[in-house]
């Protein structure tokens, strides 16, 4: 049981603060990459942080750390609630840290004030969403959904050549006693994170309950035209790979606007060849990232794009190649889960909005193995996998505070 | 005096096959940088060349090699006709070569049929025009006009770190012993160059009279947007700097078609930042190299660009600074001997045009200092500065053909 240290008043800027410990960088950023040693120290202090809150730790064999509030009920479900604890490099401190935190000050609340729940809750520390020591993300919400098993990961290396499995051992959970860790006993997930975006900050809101994942595709686009001398080649004999991408360019930001007002199509990335002040581009590579929480908006920008660039290679004179290499559909969250917390945050008058997660979650990987609700907090600037994440205390405790009220609902 | 084999019939074709063989690369490419082994044989091999068609070599203190054949008056200025020994890094077999190579077999076939002139000629292989080997262009027709001196060179170095001086010392060029090689005697210099662009090829002529070479600016234009999630910012938040990269580049290129059939404006290099496919780049940095015949022109261009500027960093809420980092001036030809070699194509009913070139030569360093003529033979596909550089044996004929009634004319 909590000693009064963790009573009502328990601050989640403080705790936010006592997790960003853990793999701090010099410039005040955070990197806890998965299996590392600030991942160990970060996973084993939050295991005893839960005990002292009245919590009952335990690891699954790939370093998920579930910490239960056991319920009164015999043989009910559990609402799980967390998120990641895995960091970007030189990220910030909300990301993946504030679901965690807001998940064990809301437990640990309700507890204090009512006592054991009905249903158990259990706060989920997730060992590893980013991806971003190894080539593979969701490792920790793919293993309880058993959507991944050691065969997805036995062949990967970090930057520095050790392997997945070497990294796994040595924090401590062993692959050779590996065995899928699922858990068939969920009722429903819920995770609190920060936006990572500007809508809440620009409608002055202080959450946004997700109503879907966008759906993601990622295009590699290839201009060949004809590299030639800048100063002899006239205007009207040119095949300019640079001025045919600005085209294609200026047309996927305009058609994104036009179509819908929450697709996003992005061109991230350009290399032209030979990128040279005095020779005309020959070639241009760029890439594409187009998002909706819509296959059929996604389907009907890129039948337009496709049509545009095949009019465009024809009027130019130029061969223009694109090609798809990701696809990933858009996920919905579960709909009476939402609707409950939107009924809690008019009640309660925090100022909420329905949103569109453009980013990926671990609740997108849920979303499709049990009822799940993703609900966001501000991110100032819209930055986020920066040390300049950051989020108003205001904010982060109406997130808590939505979050204690929708437990309470579903468990007491 | 030379023997029958350098009769009319010497082949122009032949001669630069022979020029290529010095410097030949394993791609049939030709790299003869200022003053290596292969640009020491050349010179070695041409200085022979010209005494065995009976013209006197002699170096000056600098390398550059001219092939004198004495007029007959007394005290007459020289009539000088050639182009560069130095190619670029895996060149073609053309670009110079062909300049010198007119010019030796126009001396000789006019020395052959009509015996001495009565003004003297000298056929020059100049040492250097590209600027390949150190940082530093015109190094030959720039000491021969008094333009430039040991000094503008003293401090530089190759990519190997090794200086100019060294190599110029160690190619037999003494900078101890250097004094301005200045040539005070020069009445006209005429160059036969390749066009190096496609306008020849494209209106089937097989001469361009060059009117002027083009005045030359170049800028770098750096956009500062805000890099944000490709994923979770919505369109009408963005400041994306490759989307207004975008507008510019097609205004640049627009603009530049509008203004003037003649005016070139190129944006050949943009490096994006961060450059990864689901962020929105937040910095774009480009260069533009805009070229014409006429200052006013580009003056306009400039003014008409600069204007845009501001109204696109205005209306996207964006900073987008431009600075000008080379302007060279436009250089008119000599339009008595230009009309002159127009005249007699027009008798000799070879095909021919006005051009403007869009690249630099030797003839821009002459034009500022002594009646100077250009004339283009065709490039095949506008391809220069590549093995695949190439123009058509009868292209090459009608060069030498102009060039040797010319001199005819001038001469005789």
């Amino acid at each position: 049981m909590a000693t009064e240290t963790y009573g009502k008043n328990i601050n989640v800027d403080e705790m936010l603060e006592w997790f960003a410990s853990f793999g701090q960088s010099d410039s005040r950023g955070v990197t806890r990459l998965l299996y590392s040693s600030a991942w160990i120290e970060a996973q084993q202090a939050l295991k005893e942080k839960m005990e002292e809150m009245g919590l009952t730790p335990t690891f699954d064999r790939v370093g998920n750390l579930f910490g239960k509030l056991q319920g009164t009920e015999q043989n009910t479900k559990t609402i799980l609630v967390g998120s990641h604890i895995d960091t970007v490099v030189n990220g910030g401190k909300y990301d993946g840290a504030y679901g965690i935190a807001a998940g064990l000050i809301a437990t640990h609340r309700l507890f204090q004030q009512y006592g054991r729940p009905k249903k158990t809750i259990e706060v989920v520390s997730l060992c590893e969403e980013e991806g971003s020591r190894f080539p593979f993300t969701f490792w920790g919400s793919k293993n309880i959904t058993g959507k991944c098993n050691l065969n997805d990961i036995k062949t990967l290396t970090d930057s520095e050549g050790i392997s997945f499995l070497d990294a796994m051992k040595r924090s401590g959970f062993d692959p050779s006693s590996y065995a899928p860790p699922v858990r068939k006993d969920l009722a429903c997930f819920i995770e609190l994170h920060i936006e990572q975006g500007k809508i809440l900050e620009t409608t002055n809101n202080s959450l946004g309950m997700v109503s879907h994942i966008v759906g993601q595709r990622r295009f590699d686009i290839e201009i060949i035209g004809e590299s030639n001398h800048a100063g002899t080649t006239p205007m009207h004999l040119r095949k300019d790979a640079m001025n045919t991408a600005s085209y294609l360019i200026s047309y996927i930001n305009a058609k994104a606007k036009e179509i819908d007002p929450q697709l996003v199509a992005t061109v991230g990335k350009l290399l032209a060849t030979p990128n040279v002040v005095n020779v005309i581009a020959g070639e241009v590579k760029m890439t594409l990232d187009v998002r909706h929480h819509k296959e059929e908006v996604l389907d009907h920008f890129c039948a337009e794009l496709y049509s545009y660039i095949d009019r465009l290679a024809d009027e130019e004179g130029l061969d223009i190649s694109i090609s798809k290499w990701m696809d990933a559909k858009p996920i919905k969250m579960d709909e009476s889960l939402t609707a409950l917390a939107e009924t809690i945050a008019a009640e309660k008058q925090l100022p909420f909005q329905a949103i569109v997660s453009g980013a990926g979650h671990d609740a997108q990987i849920f979303a499709e193995y049990c009822p799940t609700s993703l609900i966001f907090v501000p991110s100032k600037n819209g930055i986020s996998h920066s040390p300049l994440e950051f989020t108003k205390k205001e904010d982060l405790e109406n997130g808590v505070e939505i979050l204690t009220s929708l437990l309470h609902r579903l468990a007491y």
